[in-house]
């Protein structure tokens, strides 16, 4: 499973956002037919924003679509993802969400399934690592990116 | 309660929102002192954006915050708040949601309740029939705005 090009484009946006300051959280919505409809990794600290998380990234990228160009889709992300971006994928009715890891934070996973929307958690020691070295160098900032 | 500035100031950005030629939805964060944080309205046409909806567009406008400064504060939409707007309401622990209408749209008004946050419908006929004209008159649109 880890070899999906959606969990791989997630990682690189994570490492990417670890190399720009930002919080390491990287995501990638892919199509049904398993094309890349969007990318992108959060943007706190790069854009001062409270909205762009990863997964908020990612549909952003992929500009604007109809519905139906959601159906099927998995969400990707290298992080459990928190309520505002579980919140989109069920307005989007994304069919997946596919995460990197849930050790350094759990967000709405028990939600999604509620909502119809399959989970899949990869348990990635590399996403673990990102978001543990984030939060113990800068735990007030990560603290603020969840409103905690 | 229609006289609330918060209100006052969503259904402002709501009828900017219909003069650009956009989804006709305003929002305002307002804080427990009854201070403006953010204001906006949705951008899906304007922007080609299907993540700026006027909530989110009211919480960016906000800017970076530590979480203590949504403590208490409430969130005024012109419209019942879709699953990702009401994500995003529920992650930053609002207080408060008040909305203007949901004759036209229901979103996640039971979900706000289950997670602690009020909810007060303020069953605003203007707010109603600036959706309603949208709706109407752009029902494709509409769908898209909301995932359906
Ligand atoms: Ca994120
Ligand atoms: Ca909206
Ligand atoms: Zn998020
Ligand atoms: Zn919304």
């Amino acid at each position: 499973m880890e070899s999906d090009t959606g969990f791989q484009v997630a990682l690189e946006e994570a490492r990417l956002g670890a190399t720009e300051g930002g919080v390491p959280i990287g995501a990638c919505l892919i199509s049904a037919e398993g094309r890349i409809l969007g990318r992108g990794h959060n943007m706190r600290f790069q854009k001062s924003s409270p909205t762009i998380h990863a997964e908020i990234a990612a549909l952003e990228n992929a500009g604007r679509l109809p519905a139906s160009a959601y159906k099927g889709a998995t969400m990707y992300t290298t992080l459990s993802p928190c309520d505002m971006c579980t919140g989109a994928c069920v307005m989007y009715k994304v069919k997946r969400v596919v995460l990197g890891e849930n050790k350094t934070f759990v967000g709405g996973e028990v939600y999604l399934k509620q909502r119809g929307i399959e989970v899949v958690n990869l348990d990635s020691q590399e996403c673990e690592q990102l978001m543990s070295k984030f939060i113990k160098e800068r735990p007030q900032d990560w603290y603020e990116d969840i409103g905690v």
